[in-house]
């Protein structure tokens, strides 16, 4: 595994890889590796001739009084992990190498922006689309590896490539979860352990609506209230949101068919964990 | 030469030739093609395996109240030069298929933009950036050529491709000029022969700024002196800027040191024409 921190080096491994056409699998993360981000690294390792796993805490998709700072990160961790998985190029680029300047040009994310995270986030989409094409342009890949996890992200990524026509396939992969349920997140090491055991009501409450759905409620208000009334027993649970929309543009919807997607953001103290389940008509998809 | 009007054909195409390693010139046209593009295509036709051309009147780069409408079209003279410069695909997609539905994600350019055409036509230079990184990624270019005529635009792409990270070559190329020295444009077309006279004083006041830093003068606010005295003679032209600026930046400059550029716009009529000199200390540049 190569270790590249610099654009120039990235550019000219990736162009003589693609002169050798060989197929490029991407897996973009901020780090902090866990078994969510190694089932897309297995992913890319089994269908590409190469893989390669950025890291980089973006800047730009945080808000002033968000969690840059304190975002866990532990780089040599996470180069024996990726090492582990056979990756073939780890890029691990600084914040000057990826901005040298401040961005006099960035992509601008006008739907599907204004709903779920986005809404509490202004600004968050737009940073994640300009670093997500940048690394595109630098990477050149094949195809390129999203968990589901982060649904709204997939959903804006996937819109972005259709949009700007930018020559990627993007494979969305399944949640990893613990064992109890709780969705893996490089955040749930914040979490203090009374949290941590109340945070499976997230994983509890999607599968009830799940059921509810199954045994044939169509309301969406009605699933709503299924998982509000799950997650309000949990006593340092705040619910941040718990909505149900079409997937993947994500627009609000009367009767649950077609394809749609529950969501939900719950804090715990100041840990905000996410989760989702999407289903086409009455099963899960 | 082969004409394409699908996005699906036109990415078959480009892939097939990059498989088998072949450089390709990217000449991005509005269409109206004149001796200006000519000379783009001339020297894209040099450098390049493969030489690319689009014609796309992009209307998310108009604003409401612009030419949109009237933007000068004749695709099958348009056709008949591009053959003969030897051009091996001419691009050439209706709005429907480059904005299948209305842009979800653009490109939005935050610096160069309030200066020169930009102040004038807010929004302009976003959809500039946003088709152009569109095309890019559909025809995925070596190479690109633009005029200097488009002075401004130059500017934008060279940091859009910067701040982007787009693997491409941007090839400036000298402006093309009539025999009495007017700037070729698809615009010119639109003037009367009255206005078409008088405008000469475009070219004409730049060679007489030219002459005034070769005697060495540095005041910038003298130089636009030396422009306007020229240009209000001429009865039917109203000039809408002539701006001295840092170029790329496009900021102001208080001594002509370094590197900026002359630029102008002036209106005959309903026709707004525009023209420049960059100068890299006091040689043209």
């Amino acid at each position: 595994m190569k270790v590249i921190t610099s654009i120039n080096e990235i550019q000219s491994e990736i162009c003589k890889q693609r002169s050798m056409s060989k197929t490029i699998g991407f897996v973009p993360t901020m780090g902090f590796l866990h078994e969510g981000h190694l089932t897309l690294i297995k992913e890319a390792r089994e269908e590409n001739d190469i893989v390669v796993l950025s890291i980089f805490v973006n800047p730009l998709q945080f808000g002033p009084n968000e969690d840059y700072a304190t975002y866990p990160r532990d780089f040599e961790r996470d180069r024996a992990l990726a090492e582990s998985e056979k990756v073939d190029y780890l890029f691990y680029p600084s914040v000057e190498e990826m901005y040298p300047q401040s961005s006099s040009v960035t992509v601008a994310v006008h739907r599907r922006t204004n709903v779920l995270c986005g809404k509490s986030r202004p600004g968050h989409f737009d940073g994640v689309a300009t670093v997500i094409t940048k690394l595109f342009n630098l990477v050149m890949p094949t195809r390129a590896y999203f968990g589901k996890k982060d649904a709204q992200q997939v959903a804006i990524i996937e819109g972005l490539i259709t949009d700007l026509n930018i020559p990627v396939k993007i494979v969305p992969v399944d949640i990893v979860r613990e064992k109890d349920g709780l969705a893996k997140s490089s955040r749930n090491v914040h979490l203090t352990s009374d949290d941590r055991k109340q945070a499976i009501v997230l994983y509890k409450s999607l599968q009830a609506a799940k059921k509810a759905i199954e045994d044939g409620e169509r309301n969406p208000d009605h699933i709503v209230n299924v998982i509000n009334d799950l997650i309000s027993p949990a006593p340092n649970a705040k619910v941040d949101y718990v909505n149900i929309l079409t997937y993947p543009h994500l627009e609000p919807l009367e009767k649950l068919d077609g394809r749609f997607i529950i969501a939900l953001a719950v804090r715990f103290s100041n840990i905000r964990l996410i989760d989702n389940m999407i289903f086409e008509g009455t099963r899960e998809d």
